[in-house]
Formats: C-alpha cells, structure tokens, sequence
C-alpha cells in the first residue's frame, strides 16, 4: 500500500533546506520516495495536502511516562513560591508501585496518544517510579510495548528505607540483571540530592558492561558533573543542561554526546532556560524534548517547547524544528526516524500552516492537521 | 432546549471560589441554573462531563482579526535580532486594503472558529488595517456580524501619503463619523511612532462625544503617557502595561480601567512580560488577551497566555483564570460573561483535564474537551 502526499507547501526533510514543490511517497512504514511533485511516481492512495507544511515527525527523546497519581498540589505549592527539589519523585514512586499493571498501562497509552496527536511519532520512556527490581521490570515491560525506545533509570532517587550504598549495589547488581534484557538505555540521575558523580559512573559502567546505551541526566539544579561525566563515558545524551560551565560546552561540542534541552521543566521549575545559543554557536548537537513526567514537566507538546526555543531561547525556527526531529534522533542514536528520505521510517507530520515558522509565530495554537507513524495515519 | 451538564470535577464560576460536586443548566443562550449535581432539576438533554473541569469561555478584550496578508518573514527577521517597530502595521494595511470583502470576512471567520475551538467564546476585534474612511468603515461592518464587540481603531498608524495633523482630524472627524454606528469602542495606539498624548487624546474625547466607549494601546514599547491618559479620561481599558511606572500602577488600582495584560505580544516582540504582581498586589483589576494579529502577536491561544502568566509572570493559576474571562469582560464593561451564574450567557468550556490548573501544568497540550458558546454545542 503505498501513499503519495503532494500538494505540500514546504517540506522540511532534515537532509536539504526547506523544499518547495515537493512530494513524498510512503510504502508501508517506510519513506520510498522524495522529490519534485512533478515527477512523483503512482501511488495507491493519493492525499492532498493543500499547501501545508510537511515535516518529520517529533522525536522526544526524553520521557517518564509510566507512572500513576497526582502531583497538581506540588505544583501549585511551585507556582506559590516553593523551590523544586526531585523530592516529590517519591510521591509518584509510591502511586506507581500502589498501581495494578492496567491501571499503568492504560496512562501510559493515554500520554503516548495524546503525545501522537499532537506530532511525536518516536517515544523514548523510562523506568524510575518503581525502585524495587520487580517495579523496575514492571514498568520496562510496560513501556517496552508501547514507546520506541525505553531507559531503565533504576538511579532516579534513593528510596525510602534503603541505604544509598545498598541502592547503588542494587541498581548496578540485581535490578540491572533483570531489567537489561527489556531496555536499550540506562540513565542516572546525577544531581545533587539524587546521585553524585561516583555512584552515577558506578551504576553507567555497570549497564556499558551489560551491552545498554547511556544517558545521563545532568546539570539541572546547579552545575555538576553531569556534562563531564556523559562525555567520558560517551553516552548518547546528556540531558537537562541548564547550568553548564564553557568547559561543559567545550566538552559536549567535542564529543558526539547530545545536549538535550527541556525548556518545559525549566519554565515549569522556575529555573533558567539554558544556553542554547552557546551550545549552537560552539557546534554542539542540541536536542529539544518534552520531559512530560508528573512533576517538573507535565506536558507532551513538543511545539510548545519548539516555541519556548525559538521566543526565549534565541533558537531560529530552523535549528528548533531540526533539534526536535533529528536532534532528538541523534540523542537516540538512530538515524530511521527525525528525517524524511529514502528508507526512514514514515514518520510524517503535516502542520495546519504554511511553513514551521507557524509554530513560534502561533505559540500555543494547535497547529497538527495530520500525522503518519510508521506509515499508519494516526491524527 | 434545556441543558443540564453534570458530573464536573471542578466548576469554575468567578462567583465563589471553585466549586466540587456542581452541576449548571443552560435553556437557550442562558445559564438558568448552577448548584449542587444532587439537586439539579431536569433538563432536556444531560451531558455528563466525566469529572473534567468546567470553567466560563475565555473572553479575548483585545484581537485585530480584519486582516490580510501575511508577515511571517517579519517574525524571522525578529527572531534573527531585528527589533520590533510596529512599522510593520503598514505591510497589512496594504494587503487589507487590497483584499476582497470575501477574502476579508473567510479570514475573520476563520480565525474566530480556531479560537472558539479552544474555548474563547466572546471576541472583541479592531478595525486599523483599513486607516481611510471607506477601508475603516468596511472592516467595522465586516466585524460586526461576527465577534461580540468592535472596536474602532482608525488611530493605529498615520498611514503613508497623509499628513499626520491632516490624519488626526480625518480620523476624528469625517471617519469617526462614519464607523461610529457600527462599533461600540474607540481605540488609539498611543506610543512613540505612533500617536502622542495630545493626538490621542483628540480622538478619544471625539469618541467619547460620539457615545463610544474608550480603549487605549499604551505603554508597550517603552514607558509613556498611555496609561495616565486611559485612566483619566475613564477608558474601559489600557492594553499593553509592558512598562509601568509605580504612579502607573498607583493609577490603575484606584480606577475602574483595567490592565489588559498581552503576554504572547511581550514574548514575540522580545519585550519584557508585563509586571502582572504589582498590578494585582495593588489592587487593580487585570485581564489577559491574545492580541492575536498578525505582526506582534499571531496567536489565538488564550491557554498559552494563561500559562505564561502563571509560570512566568507570577500570577497564580486562579488569577490567571479569572483574568482570562471576567478579567476581560470587565475591560469590555460586561458582566454577562466570563461567568457562569444565573443569567450569564452560556458560554462554557470543559477541559480534558480535572483542574483549571491543567493549563499551567501541562502548557502546550490542547486541554479543550467541549465547549457551548451562547447555549450552542460549537466543539
């Protein structure tokens, strides 16, 4: 079966600059064919899209999605001046682990559709709620079925009631045994008040020995070793950055780490937005992602955080856009999805707007007309 | 036709505070009746709302939605750097003025239903982009068969080719004359580049003498006379506040003119968002609007506004609401919306959400499930 979009006003591809006049041609879940409208081949099915503008479909490349209960008073108690401290993780660890497998599911399948529909065609989601070995392998399981990509992040918070040696030789230990079978990434918290620089390189080396790729959470509260520690250990992202040192961005434009932005849990913490024009200008490879969790970043738009990069973070549309699809990609160390040619996935988004630019210029309006994931129309 | 709506997790009336257990019938374009859901009476038909919350239609005191032609290049050349000017107003007057009735009144159209969609069901809109008395007349008439209140603002820009004196007593005169009958509202962009105190004072007090009642653009690029002049002529209004003194604040908490706050301008022109706590800390009354037009500010979100204003200008989430729907029905003088009593048009919007705090908490995601604007079922 195979699908010829045209009439599109403006394709962004991710491999030339903005085309105009173009066509696509989908067959199956994958891309089989770009190029002029006026040479596109045949196709079973033809879709008009009347000047519309064409694009990747989102990649968000940093998500906690499986996860049960509230934590609207938390923000609230933020809004009214209370700082954010990771604490609240606990109240969402107990909700989640109080949780029947279909409760759990379904609220994972609740945000992934609504995420969707909104243009994210490639989920990445963590572990992190559970922090026993059978909740970990719970929630990788769960997630396992749903998104694209899953990351156990055992290392998210030192429980209640246990040691932080006694953790770390768990995380490391036992639930990384359990749950590496069910995961592609393993990702640490590394933060003042979760885990420090040795405990995070004690429990990434352990899963870099297990055959998982890397993530880290760094340098979201203050500066920290976070940066540093990713690109040592060359992990494919480092994740938050929004106090780095210009030794920090040194390292990341040297390195093929992704610094992965999210602008969401930044504005909805009350902290800085990071340095995205220093992390550009040096050459550094920056994602955009949503971060969507019950806490710091309750939101699945992946345009407001295009818009949020573009309106107060000095990101042209161009490299928003760009760090959204294969920004996130590249965070995700896959090169089938964030892109349109020949052999990608057919992830494809179709904007009610006549080019990207819409997507700051419109902030808040929801722009998605249409969405195609792994060639199935979806929205 | 009766509409009883119950089963609403948290009902928003700007009565009292929020509601639980509460149920609203509308019989035509009314809200006849609001209580507790055990003792609602009958009604025609019963929705059940499934535990979302329930809130008054947003009410957007402040659009410019008669227009033509199109400005995204202006936004990218801002975004590169470029500062904002409001010389741009020109671009669109000259396509306005070029377009077709048709052409004019799909595009109105069309951007009302996009806002009705996300909940806004009472629209002011300006004329402005005509600036002679034929092209100012025609956009008022076009206007009034569509939005809830029309503005007059022939006072947007001293169009090229006229003398600014000549331009003053032509909008004051020959073309108020003509528009009067088919607005209720006068309006002057008063700031540098554009009209001074003096020039926007003539036209205000014309209006007034003609029955209008008084908007002002002020204090938008820089501080300025705006707010003193709205305030002491008694306007309903003065829009903008980005720059205020504290005897501008002193001013508007010990009057009747509200403080329309337009915080999707301030971030798409790269201004400084509006110090939204010293105005309520002082007393006075604000409401938040899209400005939605197509330079400055092209958004219809009234959500995006509200989460801006609650996680960056610290105003908390009931203020936001409220400042969104009986905040801008008091910049429109009406208390027959942006409320939800006995009596009160039935313009209801339900979230896909528990709380009204969704819509800080999960900025970006498009939290609207149903919405009846005057008694009608429009989404």
């Amino acid at each position: 079966m195979t699908v010829l979009i045209t009439g599109i006003g403006e394709l962004t591809t991710n491999v030339d600059g903005p085309l105009s006049g173009a066509a696509l041609v989908l067959d199956g879940d994958r891309v089989v064919w770009v190029g002029p409208a006026t040479r596109a081949p045949d196709a079973d099915e033809r879709v008009d899209v009347g000047g519309r503008a064409v694009l990747p479909g989102w990649v968000d490349s940093h998500t906690h999605l499986v996860f049960a209960g509230d934590r609207t008073a938390e923000f609230n108690a933020r809004m009214a001046g209370k700082p954010y401290t990771a604490g609240g993780i606990a109240v969402t660890v107990g909700a989640t682990r109080a949780a029947s497998d279909s409760v759990l599911a379904a609220g994972l399948r609740r945000h992934v559709a609504e995420a969707v529909a909104q243009g994210t065609t490639c989920l990445e989601t963590k572990t992190g709620y559970g922090l026993t070995v059978a909740d970990e392998l719970r929630s990788a399981r769960l997630a396992a079925g749903v998104v694209d990509e899953v990351t156990f992040l055992g290392a998210h918070l030192v429980p209640a009631g246990v040691s932080r040696s006694d953790y770390v030789a768990l995380v490391r230990g036992e639930m990384l045994d359990a749950v590496a079978p069910h995961v592609r990434w393993a990702d640490v918290f590394c933060e003042t008040g979760a885990f420090d620089e040795a405990a995070s390189r004690e429990v990434l080396t352990a899963a870099a020995a297990r055959g998982l790729g890397l993530r880290v959470h760094g340098n979201q509260l203050g500066p920290g070793p976070g940066v540093r520690l990713a690109v040592s250990l060359g992990a494919a992202s480092v994740d938050h950055c929004t106090y780095l040192t210009s030794s920090d961005v040194d390292a990341l434009a040297s390195s093929s780490t992704v610094a992965t932005l999210l602008p969401a849990c930044d504005l909805s913490t009350r902290q800085p937005l990071p340095d995205a024009r220093a992390l550009l200008d040096a050459g550094a490879t920056v994602a955009l992602a949503s971060n969507c969790n019950p806490g710091s970043s309750y939101t699945s738009s992946m345009a407001y955080c295009v818009a949020t990069a573009v309106l107060q973070m000095r990101m042209s549309v161009e490299e928003a856009v760009r760090a959204a699809t294969w920004g996130g990609a590249r965070a995700l160390r896959r090169s089938d999805v964030g892109v349109l040619r020949v052999g990608a996935r057919a992830d494809v988004h179709v904007l009610d707007a006549p080019s990207v630019t819409h997507l700051a210029y419109r902030p808040g309006v929801p722009l998605t007309h249409a969405v195609w994931r792994a060639g199935e129309r979806v929205g």
